[in-house]
């Protein structure tokens, strides 16, 4: 019988001092919405292609309108490369997005890419015939812990429904692309958090969706404390392996150069949850603004837009909102995770709760 | 019925005064290995997804052993990064590819990876489950002119075809992934070429091989002379939105910052075939050794490796051999392609060997 | 008696379609001024620290107003970085440049900086005490074939003496920073060159000036014409060394992005004159535009600002202006050039005019 | 009357459970120095030019032998780059360091680049005549708040001073460069740490030395826990605007490469103190190793290197020591400053021992 999960602002505990979005989710940005498509079939002994499988894909969808069309500023940061995402070239150069993003298990990428490919082919049938071809945009993690990898098992019709189901309402924990990850030795896999700005009377969104896959035991870092004893935990030094997918919305107006000074600060979140980020690690962060939409068919040879003043506490509070909710969101999706028994019959136990309260709680 | 075609050299031309290896490809450089598979169907009207086909996908082998377990040290320099190639983050992190190299018309891509997975899969069954997973690699150009791309009519068995046909003789021109480009607004595709260094009586080699998809007709430049008179052609000046994937090979132990220097030299030898590599265009290199190999099961905490001593003739000579090489395979992917057909009844001509003789060879 | 010397049009010839702007220099970006100060004197044997003496320094002031209060939106590049300019970190961070932009000789590059902060200071007595530092951006060639390098004799007044002396008509060749400074076997130096755009009625400039000195005789290229039969040149391969420093200035409104992907294109201008940019060379461009101007001392959290559409005709047509001004920059630096004697009585001659017209004017 | 300082081990405190070298200080790395020059001049009201003067220099000397000759391995990461440091695209570039490296007050890199120039041009006669010119490497942080800066009061003789002070033994806090430097509201500066890992038997030492500057008094974090009560500060969430400089220096045989994702290690133990990283923060990172010297007149083309294996437990734990020792080295800085009374009597209080003591011992 699985304990019941909640959120860290739930145990009446928090990161920071930031206020966070109505819903402390990266779909407090208005427009961005969250989908999920979870994959759990078979238990027992690996039959590697056949499974058992625990898997899934989420989708993070920048905007209501037409992607490719109405393009989103961005950029990336890769903190540590040890990752397989896909779409970052084309986003550093332009300093775009023109595709639904997706997440999901590391050997899935590819067909997931298909899948967002078909996706927006639909929408745009012009897209390699009368007009340029698409930048897909995917990140990974390894699930093959508790997932039959190799199968890869996520397919075009789980990526469709995955945009289909997306709403403001983001579940956490083993769902979508989390289903599978494991962090600091607990089941974990999606969270999200945000962090409402507001300066001069106007009010700006910066929210975080990570899929967490990384950490060790023993470096369990909850707040400031480590949440166990040396002794409770054995592994060794070089175990760390795991990785991590940040993606950062937000609706101020900011450019590619801005948005990956922003990105470049999610680290600092993780690593205040007891990382190092180690040499194995995929921790890749993608980070986008829906304010300043770039239109596929402009035509025009220049065109206003609005940019942050980077000397204004605005841009200060969003480093630093980056930062919060990155460590918060990481927090959530161990806290929501319940515990999930995978290939071979191997378990990856929720984070107790209680033991949370106890240390956490006074 | 279509005129004869010939190399460069097979003309009595050259580009620069290094000595080229036997084969003036990229397979001189020993266990590379090209291998394509081309795919020319149907004729007519575009349906999109059903047909024409012009399209196919053209591996490169880096050396005849297990790739994932003995890894090559490499790089990559983005010159422009409107492209879709996946796999570059983890080669600029780890400084090394773990798969056999693919090239493909644009849409493909995902696909083209998904088999890449199940060829190593293949080979390594323990990829996912008792060790790490793999880093693929491909790059593409946009072969939407000629071709139906949104078909993705590349798959799996093609690739695995292609890997199987791998040899030391490079066809070129219109085949494999260059079977739908156009450079110049001549019919292009695949070129190879090589350098021979001989150094203290050591000789090592440095091969190239281009997937040529850029440039307007009016710029064409070769061996330094405008092919066209500036009548001759009434491109409008922001038409240029082409691609070109680079791949440089060689057998001299390098490191991975060593191999970027010299990626970063190909834009040189592009350019001198007269293109100014436009904002729409994805222009992007991978270098590689075949010196160092990383053992992927390497247990030790320190090796002995081999280094290119940098202020030495012979890294000069690399730079150098990689801008010649680069333009003479890009000249050879234009001299070797036949003149072809295809969606919509668009046709694209082959270069004149008659007119190149005429302006060039006295 | 020295030959007299022209610039590249003046010869009747010329680099490109493109049309240039009044002065065909970087001057002709609105604003824009360029001074030098020279520095000659002694000749014969070298006498570490005391001369011969063949340095100088040259600035580009992007502004005519208070450049630390408004900066200018900026970026770099670095083709090979076998160079010791200063500036350029912050550059890449904050998109921005707040100083003139100083080129001289290496080992220079500290006193000028120096100087550089003396003359903003005086003019911004706030800096460091009630606001921030300062960034000063100084680029370098090695100009120690000729002149004392080690008595590093460009001193403080001479900084502010070229600062005084910048006006709209640039002296190229052998002045400034290009007194001591060799391209190609012949004397070389400052040179400039700009193009005209116009899109839609309105006009952009786009002007770069080169400090060149860098390249071997036999490779010299002028209009994709070699300049010496093989057998007239007796270098050894390993040779290049040189180095060159661009700056490229526009009133176009770009974000430091754009500016990037302009400074990219510069080293295809550099190579259409023959290099292949060696192992020893600093390569380094700075990119700037006048036409966002960020004021130090804006209050507001968000602003309106203008920007090129990257997929119009006019962000292609600087692209193309950057590689045709570069390459004719670099030629007009040649043909300005007089010859010199410097330290040890070694003499570099000018390029022969004469040579040129029977080469290249028909 | 000051409280007696003392370093966090002497206080029975640590950070992480890696085992530190003999001396805790970057000096365990073997053939690695430290010197420092500190000016406190003057009192009362800022005289710009004048003073009070509160600045001075420090330099880390890689090695005993000539280190121009027999340069060391190196790279860097810009974690904000809002930063002064001068050096960066050679070591980027080439790899390597081949100066001392020093570290002074944003307004004195200048001259203080100049005096490196000097002290090995009386080493090395040969810069700049007979072989290359030479690529000084010096960071910076602003002294402004108690130092008159704009004095430039560091001069030559007391670079070379520092030089010849460097030993082993490395003062802490308000000392060189760290003099006039400020961090979470308190003194600070120089602050050093190292790590000690054994291996296969081998032993390896991995050390840091920061130059102090940043954080606001309600972010300061000692070993996970916040050192104030929020009402015990009162400032404006933008404030925070210091810098950091770190220097990592290892005897590990380690490439750039390798180099350059340790330095990306330090930002993670910089905000394990308590910062973000604001917008106008100049965080690098240096990082190098003694292991694998590259000799300036290497005559052979290629040699052998040794080289960590990167997927083994030294490499990790090398990420792991970067992390522990930079936070290790911050709270050594900020611990061991002495209360400063600086320009306009401005005065810095150090941070209370008895305080720390109390909080974090029990």
């Amino acid at each position: 019988m699985s304990e019941k999960r909640f959120r860290l602002r739930e145990l009446g505990l928090k990161v920071g001092k930031l206020n966070i979005g109505k819903l402390n989710s990266i779909t407090d940005v208005p427009g961005v919405k969250v989908g999920h498509y979870t994959i759990i079939e078979g238990e027992g002994a690996l039959i590697p292609g056949k499974g058992p499988v625990r898997t899934g894909v989420t989708v993070i969808i920048p905007h209501q309108g037409n992607i490719f069309k109405e393009k989103i500023v961005a950029s990336s940061f890769v903190m540590n490369g040890y990752g397989k995402a896909i779409g970052l070239p084309q986003i550093q150069e332009l300093g775009s997005i023109e595709s639904v993003i997706a997440l999901t298990g590391t050997l899935n990428i590819p067909l997931v890419a298909d899948a967002l490919i078909d996706y927006h082919l639909e929408e745009n049938p012009d897209i390699g015939i009368k007009t340029s071809t698409i930048n897909v945009v995917v990140g990974e993690c390894n699930d093959g812990y508790l997932n039959d990898m190799q199968g890869r098992h996520v397919r075009k019709e789980h990526v469709i429904e995955a945009i289909k189901n997306a709403s403001s309402n983001v579940e956490e924990g083993a769902v979508g692309a989390g289903t599978g990850m494991v962090s600091f030795g607990y089941k974990a896999g999606i969270g999200t958090s945000s962090r409402k700005i507001v300066v001069e009377g106007e009010e700006y969104i910066l929210g975080v969706l990570v899929l967490s896959n990384f950490g060790r035991k023993k470096d369990l870092t909850i707040l400031g404390q480590k949440f166990h004893h040396e002794h409770e935990t054995d592994e060794s030094e070089s175990k760390e392996k795991g990785s991590i997918m940040v993606v950062v919305a937000t609706n101020t107006p900011l450019n590619s150069r801005q948005l990956q000074r922003i990105a470049k600060r999610a680290p600092l979140g993780i690593t205040r949850t007891g990382s190092f980020v180690s040499w194995g690690s995929g921790d890749i962060i993608i980070s986008f603004t829906t304010a300043n939409k770039l239109l596929h068919d402009r035509k025009d040879h220049k065109f206003e837009t609005e940019i942050t003043n980077e000397t204004s506490k605005l841009f200060n509070f969003l480093l630093k909102a980056t930062v919060e909710a990155t460590e918060e969101a990481i927090l959530n999706s161990l806290l929501k995770a319940n515990t999930m028994k995978g290939r071979d019959d191997k378990k990856i136990e929720a984070i107790s709760i209680e033991k949370i309260k106890k240390i956490l709680v006074s």
